[in-house]
């Protein structure tokens, strides 16, 4: 075939090639810090760098510029992709809702902000949406009717996929499952204001949470874990559940049923192929048991034909979900 | 135009015409009637027809093919839409998850058995997806991003509409909502064998069960309702509650907290652009109330923009839909 073709047509595939293997950067912003690394093929190169958050609107973007142009220097860079906490309207790239963890954020033309000071293209997408599409091209689920991604972490954020594509709602906020209400009783108020969100009690917060309210009246005589109030950690919980204390057991075991509850609500409404379980609460998640409560508390023919994938990505998903986006968006010409 | 046109090429075109004037049968397959009606234009013609719905597979085909040519004696039909509780497979046609409304319903071929009996082709599909699609048609929504349609009637069905397509999930269980698990302390075993499904709460048999519990202690001293143990009538505690009588006015806010529970899950999943609430249950919906308790449970952003409408098709939603779907799909040519 090749031989038919001019060479103009020949150094316009080469350009392409070379461009196809170009890598975005990928942007996390979170609450805390920001990581960033360029990535291509679904893989970040090199270590990921990461700097504290900055406070206010303007750092943080002055921080962002300042990665970018510190990428620039060893990449050529087709675009950026920017995974951030809160709801994007993925359209103008400006941040529409509020996150407690990035105060003064909302309302930011992030997108617009930064192509101006770096020229690059740049996509902006809601950090849990990011890190699902990422998850679900890395595993190879594009052509699944749904997947939904769960990213169990100090809070849950949640990605819903259609045949490869983020499904955004009709106000950019569909997947916001971490605020499903999972309790009618005002149990457990939410970091967000709202009473029994399901983070409330499937997070890493809602299960300390959980281990506080079962440890009250117990004494150190009964298990070591007593003195871990008022804030008992998740790995020490999770690892006293191992070695065989009954009461790290139980609420380890309460704690799979909370994250149930939400699967279970959401298989009943989606109907997904899988789900994919990341974030930092994903490693104590015990697949086979949760797999277990799905079906025994979902409908016939709902549950059993549910997977539930455990992260490929792990700690990258955002960076790559994000970087992955603009590279199949923005720049595939 | 048309004087340019053929004599055959016009014949053609009033064939058309008249085909698309020649109604579907719409079949609503319920657990204890059947209701059936021709629809062309999202319109029943004349008075549906019900009859009781007969034991076993079997009977329910034979009173299925008998209305259906008795239909015919009437109307030229240009295919039947059937709507039925259960799970259907929609491509073959079966009922794939059972209902216990219906016993000895799963596994039925319906669509192979009406279409070889009657010679017309015939679409199935699960009774709140076809009710769902008749209301989002007639209100012309289908250009819509995402609407919900929630059956609140016995139990609670739902069908989740994108861009006027039903979405039917991986296996064809999407929407039913219903099952979404709305608490945690298994307070309510549901007629479905789980615990604390959203209809054990907001459906008119959850109302009931809420009347029940609230009014447990109380004597007919403090209201007439205690009179009506064990098993309050909706709309005698609806008309008391109207009267000004407080503990009806408890039990009927508590069920529309309820009812706002599951729709404020539904609205942090799917960001939908509006609900339509329709099922015998949705006259005792107050949608003022049940806004402002949406905006107060919902993040900012995500209760404000939703729109929640009443049912425009009524009792004849699921026989509009179904054969509206039919006419759509099967016989556009």
């Amino acid at each position: 075939m090749t031989s038919a073709k001019s060479a103009d047509s020949q150094n316009r595939d080469i350009d392409q090639m070379l461009k196809d293997k170009m890598p975005a950067l990928g942007i996390d912003l979170g609450g805390t810090k920001i990581g960033c690394a360029p990535v291509a093929d679904f893989k970040v190169i090199g270590e990921p760098s990461k700097v504290p958050t900055p406070k206010g609107a303007e750092n943080i973007i002055n921080t962002l510029v300042g990665l970018i142009e510190e990428a620039r220097k060893k990449h050529i860079l087709r675009g950026v992709g920017i995974a951030t906490a809160g709801i994007v309207d993925t359209e103008t790239g400006e941040v529409i809702g509020s996150t407690g963890n990035l105060p003064g954020w909302a309302g930011t033309h992030i997108k617009k902000e930064i192509e101006t000071r770096t020229g690059l293209p740049v996509h902006v997408d809601n950090d849990a949406n990011a890190a699902a599409y990422g998850e679900v091209k890395a595993l190879g689920l594009s052509d699944k009717t749904c997947v939904v991604a769960v990213t169990l972490g100090t809070g849950i954020g949640g990605g819903i996929i259609m045949k490869g594509q983020l499904f955004r709602g009709a106000h950019y906020a569909a997947g916001e499952i971490g605020h499903m209400r999972s309790n009618l009783n005002n149990h457990r108020l939410c970091t967000c204001g709202l009473f029994d969100c399901w983070e409330s009690y499937g997070s890493g917060r809602g299960f300390r949470a959980t281990a506080k309210e079962l440890l009250t009246n117990v004494t150190v005589d009964q298990t070591p874990l007593a003195a871990l109030l008022p804030d008992p950690p998740v790995d020490k919980v999770c690892a006293a559940a191992q070695e065989g204390d009954i009461i790290a057991k139980r609420i380890v075991d309460a704690w799979h049923e909370h994250v149930c509850a939400g699967i279970v609500t959401l298989a009943h409404t989606l109907d997904p192929d899988c789900f994919i379980i990341s974030g930092g609460m994903a490693k104590f998640v015990d697949y086979d048991f949760l797999k277990e409560l799905v079906i025994d508390k979902c409908l016939p023919r709902v549950g059993e034909r549910l997977d539930i994938h455990r992260s490929s990505l792990g700690d990258d998903a955002g960076i790559i979900g994000a970087a992955q986006i603009a590279l199949d968006n923005l720049v595939a010409g």
